[in-house]
């Protein structure tokens, strides 16, 4: 049971970990933390949170639980406004989706990233934000991934597995390079395809028509670039090396294709289609 | 009223042209063709066809309407073969996902492009093949656009846009050239990509571990290199220019995106994330 429960960063992924663990009576008092107000008083007004502050530093400060879950952009500054106040027995986590940018910022703020804080990241979200998108069950049957360091309390590593799976999630751990090599391929790359062909073709001369002719598949495909602006450009800043990796990777793979389909290679374009059909049917629905 | 409708092709948009006619009452007799056995056994048990043939021209003899529903790479053979038993007043049309193509082997084949052929292509599908696959509300509130050349006949054209109407779609008119590149955008060119991510995923070293962290997002961008690969060898192969010429503006604009996050420029990656974000939520969501 966690006493006091600080959420800096009431949105989706805050608001819905704040939910989760109400439900599953977890957390007797939750405090939340962010800057507009509105925010704050709708969590309020849903039973999301209990109380209320915009100062980081009062959030922390009997908490024995802290989860960060604000944009990356806005961690090492939140680090440094709680560091002189939190307990050495509070254990922080946060849900950051790139976790060497994160880790870089405790290291720079505290001098070491402390034993009590322990990197992780839900593989789980959706195209919206804010405590209005959240719900109790986002996490249920998801993944997520922990990438505890060496110097990493082995407590506070347990105290946080039965944090997510008192959410109904499934805990992995992993390396922090690791963890932001895989989310460039699985998630980051996607994002940028994504937001890449939408912004292309809203660039054609006949944008308007070009929408209107666009089928189910296209709105499937292109549903995660109305996700949150702000969170992808830090996103891209804080995991800039692996997806930058990635895109090249995948640029080769583009240019190769577009040599095939430019010599009219049948054959090799089948084998290309059927491998990959093969790859996501088997990957995809056997994983659910 | 269609005394006899012949569907050569009995797949999932044959066999859903088929179904919506029967459902809106439009047809007496429906004969489909195909090569497997199977394929046609099953379409007749669905009531889906009435009577099956191997042979194309058994099946357009006495068709006063004719729709092909072949994979494109097909299309050639087919009207060769129903060339020299095809009775001047029968009307056909086509499904094909790319109209110069079709057109181009109506011409070579026919020496010219008959003025009862209406080259058409509903913007509307799944990623599953064959009879199986067909249900009668496919095309219900979608677009049909229908691409007739200057010798097409007024009467023809009438008739395939009532026919499509029929089955619920909206039907609107191009030029072929124009068809060819805005689906080469919109359909095209992100099954390359969604194609493309999933392989390159599948090539990489951990690649049962990195679809296992691949979240709900991942499942809907991919879902369309699900589809037939037969299907879209061909597409690639029949729109090669168009497509080969998209695929260099998204290369364009993938390189130009990655520079942007090497060199850490947020405030443009902010900036087309944002205008990307916006074209989406208006544009998709706002057409339905
Ligand atoms: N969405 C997803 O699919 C997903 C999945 C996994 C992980 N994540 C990660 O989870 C984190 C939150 O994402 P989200 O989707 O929940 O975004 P969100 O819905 O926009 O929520 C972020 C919250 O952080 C608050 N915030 C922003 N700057 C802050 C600051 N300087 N101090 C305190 N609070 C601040 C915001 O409120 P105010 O603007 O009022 O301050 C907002 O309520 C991000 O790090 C993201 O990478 C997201
Ligand atoms: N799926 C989509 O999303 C979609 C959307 C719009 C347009 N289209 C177009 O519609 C056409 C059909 O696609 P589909 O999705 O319906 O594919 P499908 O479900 O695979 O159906 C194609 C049918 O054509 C038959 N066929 C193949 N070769 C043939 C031949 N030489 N002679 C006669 N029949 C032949 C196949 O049966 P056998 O193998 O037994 O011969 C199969 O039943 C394609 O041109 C495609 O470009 C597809």
């Amino acid at each position: 049971m966690i006493a006091r429960l600080a959420v800096i960063g009431v949105g989706l992924i805050g608001g819905s970990l704040a939910r989760a663990l109400r439900a599953a009576d977890q957390v007797q008092d939750i405090i939340g933390c962010g800057r507009s107000l509105d925010n704050l008083l709708l969590a309020r007004e849903l039973g999301v949170i209990d109380a209320y502050t915009h100062d980081p530093a009062t959030a922390v400060r009997d908490a024995d639980l802290v989860f960060i879950a604000s944009p990356l952009g806005a961690m090492r500054e939140i680090f440094s406004q709680i560091k002189d106040v939190l307990r050495p027995e509070t254990v922080i986590t946060d849900g950051g989706s790139v976790k060497g940018s994160v880790v870089a910022d405790a290291q720079a703020v505290f001098g070491h990233v402390p034993p009590n804080f322990v990197p992780g990241h839900p593989i789980a979200g959706t195209e919206r934000s804010g405590v209005a998108a959240s719900f109790p069950e986002l996490f249920r049957n998801r993944r997520v991934i922990l990438t505890p360091l060496a110097e990493t309390d082995a407590q506070a590593l347990a105290r946080v597995t039965a944090l997510w799976q008192a959410a109904g999630a499934e805990v992995s751990v992993m390396s922090v390079a690791h963890h932001d090599e895989v989310l460039a391929a699985t998630s980051h790359l996607p994002h940028m395809l994504a937001f890449g062909l939408v912004d292309l073709l809203a660039q054609m001369q006949n944008n308007a028509e070009v929408f209107r002719y666009a089928a189910g598949g296209f709105r499937d495909f292109t549903r995660i670039a109305s996700s949150n602006p702000v969170m992808w450009r830090d996103i891209c800043l804080a995991n800039r090396h692996a997806l930058s990796d990635m895109l090249a990777c995948f640029s080769h793979e583009m240019t190769e294709l577009a040599a095939t389909i430019r010599n009219g290679d049948g054959e090799h374009l089948l084998d290309i289609f059927t491998r990959a059909k093969a790859a996501r049917d088997r990957f995809i629905d056997g994983a659910h």
